[in-house]
């Protein structure tokens, strides 16, 4: 039996092997997901994100356990672009410390950065698909929404909370940074602190006071994710934002958004993965010839392509025939 | 007369108007930046990197002030990469309360964002190039120095100057984000506020302690841009930093990290301005059937790809030639 047929007989070992695979995209994990994709589109897919020190993890944590309180499977994504380590760690401290680990009704997968080339968003992008046709109803993709790559992952989801909390410097930046536009739901966090009620005051006014032809005003709401407070009518929001997309029709509307990002980043990715193709030594003598003035920047740039549009299309196996 | 002959009979309207060729990449632009490239290399490019609130654009005002007292013309590169407005208006402000506008010795260009399109850092070499070219000494770079765009931007520094500032939040947040390592030099601008001295005492002990082969040990300074204090040091230790560079031989290796950054970004950006060659309505037909589920989104990344190659390589002209 393959992976997928392990999966599909309740194997509960396949599920991470097979995500590994799909992750380091493998050839085995990518014709894997060839043939979950066609079962994807049913799950729910949640992105919560925020700033470090925003206490996302935790309140994904409890997100997670009152989802199963209300009968559902859950799978948690936290995806951390800018550390290839304390995300994972955060992440199972956490899952121990609320023995989620003990339920096989919540799948937990953290992914570290794996740097620029081949870049974060397509893994995680595959690993959603995976646990969509895994059969998770509702799936919680944790992210730092700084950075490109954390934009690039909200786009994945039909639904996306963004968590904020007091403390954490300006609150304008934050707004600035573009933030609050991505978010269905806004979360104050830490809202037992002091400066909850200011920030709260100060997001509201940031929100969009026209609601235009949607029909979904943007809730705004405090929680406590150290004691659960707030937890229960965060889920109800989430909820409610799935009925709306569902009876609204814009859930295939955000479907294909997330197809739109998910192909437009696959083609970032793929030309990426090329320059990893480069000869070294090619590339270090034609750098130092720009370094040394002989050659300008855009000319080596101009030479490099021709090299990999005649590998791409490949240019070799034509100059082997006519060598033939 | 050309805008490379005006530039060179001294016309002061050529350079702004020659930058903004080469910023939109047009043909005039990049056949003049072809034939100005031979003259770069003796510039000094100090970028000045830091986040939003820590001071950097004051500071730069200040640094450029202190640089003409010393008899040198300045060129100030003001790039925001988050914001396609707000750069450009506080730089014009402070040129204005500096009386720097009135002054032929100093030259200001600041650029705002463009979108992922193309990328910014190319853009932002081909300045520094054409300013480098005209004979300035001294190149300025500011950046907010987040994000990718920021990194590849201070890669065309010689010498990197790091602002950071009391009252922004989580000083170990900043250490983590990378940005100390960049830096050559250290400053905590806004000296005169509660918390710098917190704030040095948390720099310092995140510098790092062993100086190795290098002989250059990282200052730490004080400055206050708003007075000019502690900006005459600042100036000393860049000048110090290019002796340092130009003595131990690394003046060399840093052009050719420079040459690298600008030809990988260059790379990256030929690849992406492909994508903008797609046919939109192939590229809306193929998302449309990957959000149905009919193809997958890695499926259809490779169609695109090969659609790209075969536009990239003449595919077309080939199949004409065949059916004229």
């Amino acid at each position: 039996m393959d992976l997928v047929e392990r999966l599909d007989s309740g194997d509960p070992r396949a599920l991470p092997r097979l995500l590994t695979r799909i992750e380091n995209r493998t050839p085995e994990g990518l014709a894997a997901l060839e043939r979950l994709y066609p079962r994807t589109g049913h799950a729910h897919v949640v992105g919560v994100t925020g700033p470090p020190g925003s206490g996302k993890s935790t309140l994904v944590g409890v997100l997670a356990t009152a989802a199963r309180a209300s009968g559902r499977r859950v799978a948690v994504v936290a995806v951390d672009p800018s550390s290839p380590l304390s995300g994972g760690a955060v992440l199972g401290d956490r899952v121990r410390m609320m023995g989620l680990h003990a339920d096989p009704g919540v799948f937990i997968r953290s992914m570290a950065s794996r740097g620029r080339m081949g870049g974060l968003a397509p893994a995680a992008a595959g690993v959603v698909h995976a646990l969509d046709a895994a059969g998770f109803p509702l799936v919680l993709l944790e992210t730092v929404g700084t950075g490109q790559d954390g934009v690039d992952i909200a786009s994945l989801a039909q639904t996306v909370v963004v968590v904020q909390a007091p403390g954490l410097g300006d609150g304008v930046q934050a707004i600035k940074a573009g933030q609050l536009e991505i978010g269905d739901v806004l979360v104050v966090n830490k809202a037992d602190l002091p400066g909850a009620g200011d920030l709260k005051r100060q997001l509201r006014l940031a929100l969009p006071t026209e609601t235009g032809p949607e029909r979904w005003a943007t809730p705004l709401l405090p929680t406590t994710a150290t004691t659960g407070g707030g937890v229960d009518d965060l889920l109800a929001a989430i909820d409610a934002h799935r009925e709306y997309l569902k009876e609204s029709g814009n859930w295939e509307i955000r479907q294909r958004g997330a197809a739109r990002a998910e192909v437009l980043t696959g083609l970032r990715a793929a030309l990426e993965r090329r320059l990893a193709t480069l000869d070294g030594d090619q590339l270090n003598w034609l750098i130092a010839e720009a370094a040394a003035r002989r050659r300008s920047p855009d000319a080596v740039v101009a030479n490099l392509i021709a090299t990999l549009d005649s590998a791409a299309t490949g240019g070799d196996s034509v100059s082997d025939q006519r060598g033939g």
